[in-house]
């Protein structure tokens, strides 16, 4: 049985990320009051360093790093890892500039070139491979090998799960007496975070997950009782193509009340309402909490409600509403 | 000689309209503030009550009428009126709605529906007209004279000039310690009311109005001395293929530096730029002043650049940088 990481834990790791990551304002819409029939409050993640919430638990995991953590490789420099091919790759790589050392990441070949020019930007080295799990796999062990790179895993890792939960810590100091916190769920870190805050600072909330149905394997995971590894994920919601972790399921397990879905249909309408009526630019997997909130106004009718809006990294040249 | 609407004017303006606009956010990038080698704050009227600083000088007008100013005409009704196919119609729309008034306004019939529809939305009466100038005036004046209604001009009026000018005044307030502020300018409202806050509250600031070059009418009446109404314009950016008025151009002629243009090039580039960099959605007319700083960037090297982002209504079906 593992121990969870404390509500303390959650506000060293707030005030380590402090220099290094945005306190991201928090916005609401007249119109979508009215669609929903209740207060919804839009914590705006996509407005986050490297454009998303990953940058807090990547922060927080590197800068958690000690002298000793290094010393595990033959390399002669301080070093982390990662393989991803999406926001925690950027992150990753922000995180290591801002501590001053070098980040390896591992992305697949068919990555988008926005995402390989973002991670390149913050100064990363890139290992390509072919996108199956056996080559980033066997590429990731190679790097640590040869230079003893930490590897920091995009979300079962309880350092990045406590970088996570910052972002529903503040969420609730910007406006309190919630009802309702709402977060996308993908591998289950920001889930998980969100859980722990919420249960420890204001337990008389309810958290829920939001997941679309083309990858709903926390839906199946927690009916199911363990967990349900996700195969051939269909969804346009790119960061919500992982499955839970050993370390992310049990806290959702815990501490999370219901995960809802939401249809590729309901996911898009969402994203387009959010830049429409926002003005915000939000990925594909930023729109599930108010999908599922549009699908479920007799659920949540009257009350408060806070959604983690989680990122920005949209590409802009394939607009999921226009037939191109 | 007109006397110029005082800084305590536009104090009082704050005052009024505070109840019913936001006080907007002040974003930054670093990414940005590498590209123009300057630390460049984005004032982000986008997230604006209907999307634009528009709502300022709208509200502004609206409650500063008076019982006797309704007297004029033959209604019964207390109301406001104005010709808009833009931002401004939603806005006097809105205004008169917090106010428990009618608007009744005039639009061409080839507005985009969306529009239609968000004035539509705010509960105004819509007078569809040919988009002739003639077709126009002669609904507005068929309007008046049935109505009684008073007329709300989108900018040749100090109390919307005010109004628009409370966006700068809280930028200085959020931004201590200004170099420039540049805003866009078609009819001049917002570059007029920018100039009086800038100037009376802080001198030391340069004031710049950015325009497109396919309608740049304020740099050419800048540099003729008097006003050159605009003909044929050709520029993407729909709000600002406007004239200046005979209230605007003085105050824009005394306290406005130069006026800067862009090309439809440049225009677009730093609308995209303004999406995926900030995560913001911009009209075209927004990103003029990003286009003008990026072209000048040895103008404003090092300093301290305040920008106006003056509205979110983009036609999200005909993002300028894809060729559909």
């Amino acid at each position: 049985m593992h121990s969870f990481p404390s509500i303390q834990t959650i506000k060293e790791a707030a005030a380590r990320i402090k220099p290094y990551v945005h306190r991201t304002p928090v916005f609401t819409s007249a119109t979508i009051d009215r669609l929903c029939e209740g207060r919804v409050f839009f914590k705006s993640e996509n407005l986050q360093k490297v454009g998303a919430f990953k940058a807090r638990g990547a922060v927080n995991a590197v800068f958690s790093l000690e002298e000793g953590d290094f010393l595990g490789g033959g390399g002669v420099e301080k070093c982390v890892t990662t393989h991803s091919s999406g926001n925690h790759a950027a992150a990753l790589a922000y995180a290591a500039r801002c501590r001053g050392i070098k980040a390896h990441v591992v992305m697949p070949e068919n990555a988008p070139p926005v995402k390989k020019a973002a991670v390149a930007g913050y100064g990363a080295e890139i290992t390509y491979t072919e996108s199956t799990q056996q080559a980033r796999e066997k590429a990731l062990d190679e790097i640590v090998t040869r230079t003893g790179a930490v590897f920091v895993h995009p979300y079962n890792d309880y350092r990045v799960i406590a970088g996570q939960a910052t972002a529903a810590l503040e969420l609730m100091e910007q406006v309190p007496g919630l009802d309702t916190v709402i977060a996308p769920v993908g591998g289950g870190g920001l889930l998980s975070g969100t859980a722990l805050s919420v249960s420890a600072l204001w337990p008389t909330a309810e958290v829920l997950g939001a997941e679309p149905q083309g990858a709903d394997d926390a839906y199946r995971s927690i009916q199911a009782g363990k967990i349900i590894p996700l195969t051939n994920p269909q969804t346009i919601a790119d960061g919500l193509r992982t499955s839970l972790g050993d370390l992310t399921f049990p806290i959702i397990h815990q501490h999370v009340s219901a995960i809802l879905t939401a249809s590729e249909e309901a996911i898009v309408e969402a994203m387009r309402l959010t830049w429409e009526r926002m003005k915000l630019v939000v990925e594909p997997s930023a729109a599930l909490p108010l999908a599922v909130l549009l699908a479920n106004s007799n659920y949540i009718k009257g009350k408060n409600i806070g959604l983690i809006v989680s990122g920005g990294n949209a590409d802009l040249d394939q607009l999921p509403w226009l037939k191109v």
